[in-house]
């Protein structure tokens, strides 16, 4: 009998090592009840069932029938053992689910050091250290009298109004004794009242796709080093793992909206008091929050129409920066704290790419600079003197482990460095010196790179028969990183599949840097500067991305990782008004180079599928 | 047996003509009962049985035994008859309650006319009508950047920002053709949009502790005249019909603010859904909501903690206005309409006063000006040149009816103005010439002055003793107006003590009068002009107001009743941001003359409570 989505029976399922237990909803797959109930699992191709990376394994219970596609995919021995696809499956009976270690590895996320660079602190929400007097015997005299004189002192018309909610704040330490006190002023408005002893916080949130980033800093402290930061998968998980699934949800669905809306809102939430907690303060310390994240995530967050997103031209609602308050999002910060959503540059470049632009400003720029921050969608931009001009590529989820077979997130398990000896046996460099449990995404470039150096594939992406590794399945050939018999469970292998994922990620973005050399009228040699920003882009070996092509073969010297500038410019802006506003300039004044449906781009990316550098390439772009 | 709070089985009363039924719960009166489920029931002295309004007929099912108290006040006929007042039973077995006209008349409030005056437009919102473009095939092309220009075609750099609220509101008309829409602005930045052919509209609510009053205005119209107005009884009257009462609650109980706030918002939202049916209009089409009320009242909106005005030196958190949008109080308007709360000047002086100061700038001023808003805290200002002076006297509701014996509102069946006749007998003016149910205020002050005038109270105000119309019962000695055999109910009376309120009510404002002339150093004979403000104000009687003493006897042209002046002020602050600061100023400037526990007062006080002119008044007040 195959099951089918029809058959369910609302079957109980008890999930390991999360110990959460769940029914699942008639017509819902194994997977879709453990979004549902937020059980970490990876699924890296939204349960279409074209990857590995929702395996799970029935340990108690009757295991369900595999489906056609399982039983092509898993042996005979690992079917027996339990071993299924949670998107295969629709339990009928109760069972236990154990999750191997790489699919709960999406709960983490791997810091990156943050660049601490020191600064004038010039916020946004600014912050005095106030004596405010007793109260008086003197019914003229009210609160918000007091606190705004108590402010002014110290500079006149510092201090115009005062908003309701800090002043209910103050309300709670104003006496008849005088009281020193730390106020927080936004365009001369005071809000927010802490105790002289508190620190005025600011909250920086990388509101990412995939996982949500946030730091905490010190509004008088002029350094991006932040206090302390956290990262957690985005709860909008459960809706859908990538943004197309939840793009579809919300466009025909208000509700689903404010739902994505509500998630995301939580994910900042739990991130602002782990972080609060941390630095010994409370969320209401926080005074101001910044937050960047690509155009639909700032879409999400507002509760913004998606339907413009969702198809051509895939224009925005939003393009410019948003002001709001805290409160006006239920966001956990001072009621009246500020909320700044960078500003966009386009339907497919957000706020997050504006963030590592404005991270740039940090450095000394010599000549023409090329900023990439590679992803699901790879945004570049080419900097020369005032001019900006911006591209984004649909990269796809495969350089980062999405989508490929055994792909898994930079976590304890992964494999993140991949050489292959003289005798064609990979050596295998593990997160955590861990059992390997599947691949991560600076892997993913190695093993191609590897597999092209050793000759295992050709110029056209094809894996060649005969080594002992290489192996063909029924449906797929395949090479073997782990065998089934080295850690009794399914092989680790790299497919002919991954091969041509990675191979049209890499010719999206190397297509993409052509495209700008050829708006710019320029010739790849005449890249001073190569910066590859992101998590990603900081963990990926950049031989092995210039001998796959992806990134131009340029002296070494010109390249540089400098690692999570989204989040470094989102610190800035927090940390200082001037460079909210200079965000806002390079929003306004970067160039938007669209390559959707571009004949041009078309032809670009085909002649740069194969791995040979094309014979004019180098020159092709220029004049 | 003599009922108790502690007998209440929880019976179920049916209250006419509302046709309601409500459950008592234990402990509780029937008055309590009413108040809980919103069911009109007069109260003017807040159920500690000190006076009739409250009075009630048991028309079906067994009446509870009379307590002591209304055994005293009501005949044995009455008593068989059913009559009780809601404030001294705690009835154990269901009934049938019926409510005299006179308590349910409670929800009705008279409209006063409004005051048109033309000005020139310059409102807080502005409104720009607009041709949005199409969407264009460009994925860079943001519907905020459209909106942004459309606004800015016709004016550069008027919007420099969209409302991420008024961006959904704009989605819902944006598509691929160009349409002609209302764009309202506040600051530069983008609050809402409407279709071309709506109306931007504004809401000036006059937030009384009794009632609420609301106007709809055009943004665009440069006249005070709204385009419709009304008005209901503030929902807060079920936690308590006077404001010390609710402010108790409040004090002490967080919940209970915030169900204030809920009630008062509850109030204005009700409003303005039956404003805008009338003008065909919905009620995101309000774009700016202007407030004005007492500083408790004010306090309630914002759910400010109100220990402080509960108590000496009763001081005020807010003073200042405040500015927030819709959404922050979940109004009933465009989300973010801005919100305007009135500046007051202490704690006693709240924003209305402030706003009918505000309405005294559409009128020539000449010399020194007395302005008057009559009430249960009775608010004076005195004009010379740009200094103002205020007080604020301890009036108490006597002259609104409010604890007179058959006080009741100036509604249907309100006595509203009397005379007597040479033989001693009343003429009586009911409003809507409706059967005579009780007094309103204007009448009060009426048969005060016609008894003094007919010698039948000396200037002591001790009611003489002889005339048919007057009588001794047990406990007091009344002036019948209403014979129980004239009606078939309780005789409507004007009792000793009733009288002894309008001394104390008189006597305050005299005072409050004489205090500020004595702060400026004026004699009562320099006073160029006496304005006489507000509803009660308009109604009054001047002739009997002057010579019961209340007000100064000038010659009758230097005196000007203007109506609802802090609805005007109101409606001028909405339309006119020029005017709006111009209330900041004014609250900024005038400055409070404090009675409280002042031995200056007290003295005047006491030489006020007689009826005789004191030998040496009128220059008493003098340096």
């Amino acid at each position: 009998m195959t099951p089918s989505p029809e058959d369910a029976p609302g079957a109980v399922i008890h999930f390991r090592p999360a110990e959460a237990t769940l029914r699942l909803e008639p017509g819902e797959s194994l997977l879709d009840g453990a979004r549902r109930g937020a059980i970490p699992l990876a699924s890296s191709c939204g349960g279409s069932g074209t990857c590995l990376s929702c395996l799970i394994r029935i340990v108690d219970g009757p295991a369900p029938e595999p489906s056609a596609a399982d039983r092509r995919l898993l042996s005979a021995k690992l079917l027996a053992d339990g071993w299924r696809r949670a998107c295969q499956i629709w339990p009928r009976e109760g069972c236990a689910v154990q999750v191997p270690p790489r699919s709960a590895a999406a709960q983490t996320v791997r810091a990156l050091a943050g660049n601490d660079v020191r600064l004038v602190p010039d916020p946004t929400v600014r912050t005095w250290r106030i004596r405010l007097a007793g109260q008086p015997d003197d019914p003229a005299s009210s609160l918000d009298d007091r606190l705004i004189a108590a402010i002014n002192r110290h500079g006149a018309a510092r201090c115009q109004a005062v908003d309701a909610d800090a002043l209910r704040a103050a309300a709670a330490f104003a006496g008849r004794e005088p009281v020193r006190l730390l106020a927080a002023l936004r365009r001369g408005k005071l809000v927010q009242v802490l105790p002289a002893d508190r620190r005025a916080l600011a909250l920086a949130v990388d509101l990412g796709t995939t996982s949500i980033g946030a730091f905490l800093l010190d509004l008088r402290r002029g350094r991006t080093a932040p206090l302390c930061q956290a990262g957690i998968t985005n709860p909008q998980q459960s809706l859908g793992g990538d943004i197309i699934t939840r793009l579809n949800r919300a466009v025909h669905d208000a509700g689903q909206l404010r739902q994505l809306q509500r998630l995301a809102i939580e994910g900042i939430n739990r991130l602002a008091a782990t972080l609060c907690a941390q630095a010994g303060a409370a969320v209401t310390d926080i005074c101001d929050v910044v937050v960047a994240g690509n155009t639909v995530m700032a879409h999400f967050l507002l509760a913004l129409p998606v339907a413009g997103l969702a198809h051509a031209p895939f224009s925005p609602l939003l393009r410019g920066a948003a002001d709001l308050e805290a409160r006006d999002l239920g966001l956990a910060a001072a009621p009246a704290a500020s909320v700044h959503l960078f500003p966009a540059i386009a339907g497919f470049i957000g706020g997050d790419h504006v963030a590592a632009l404005l991270a740039l400003e940090t450095r000394e720029l010599q000549g023409i600079t090329l900023l990439l921050d590679i992803g699901t969608n790879t945004e570049i931009s080419l900097l020369r003197r005032e001019e900006i001009l911006s591209v984004s590529c649909p990269s796809g989820p495969a350089l980062e482990g999405g989508e490929i077979t055994w792909g898994m997130q930079a976590a304890r398990g992964a494999i993140e460095r991949v050489t292959l000896r003289e005798d064609g046996e990979p050596r295998l460099q593990v997160i955590d010196g861990a059992p390997p449990e599947g691949i991560c995404g600076s892997a993913v470039l190695d093993i191609v790179a590897e597999l092209l150096r050793a000759g295992l594939i050709n110029h056209r992406g094809r894996l060649q028969p005969g080594p002992e590794r290489v192996r063909d399945n029924d449906h797929t050939r395949e090479f073997v990183l782990v065998a089934e018999a080295e850690r009794d469970a399914p092989a680790i292998v790299f497919t002919q599949g991954d091969v041509r994922a990675v191979q049209l990620a890499k010719a999206a973005i190397r297509s993409g840097i052509d495209m700008l050399l050829q708006a710019a009228g320029l010739d790849e040699a005449q890249l001073d500067q190569v910066i590859v920003a992101g998590a990603f882009g900081s963990y990926i070996d950049l031989d092995s991305a210039i001998a796959i092509g992806m990134l131009p073969g340029l002296p070494r010297e010109r390249f540089a990782q400098i690692g999570d500038a989204a989040g470094l410019g989102t610190r800035l802006a927090a940390l200082s008004h001037p460079h909210r506003a200079q965000a806002a300039r390079i929003a306004q004044r970067a160039r938007y180079i669209s390559m959707a449906g571009s004949a041009a781009f078309q032809r670009q990316f085909v002649s740069r599928i194969n791995f040979r550098q094309p014979a004019a390439a180098g020159g092709g772009g220029g004049r």
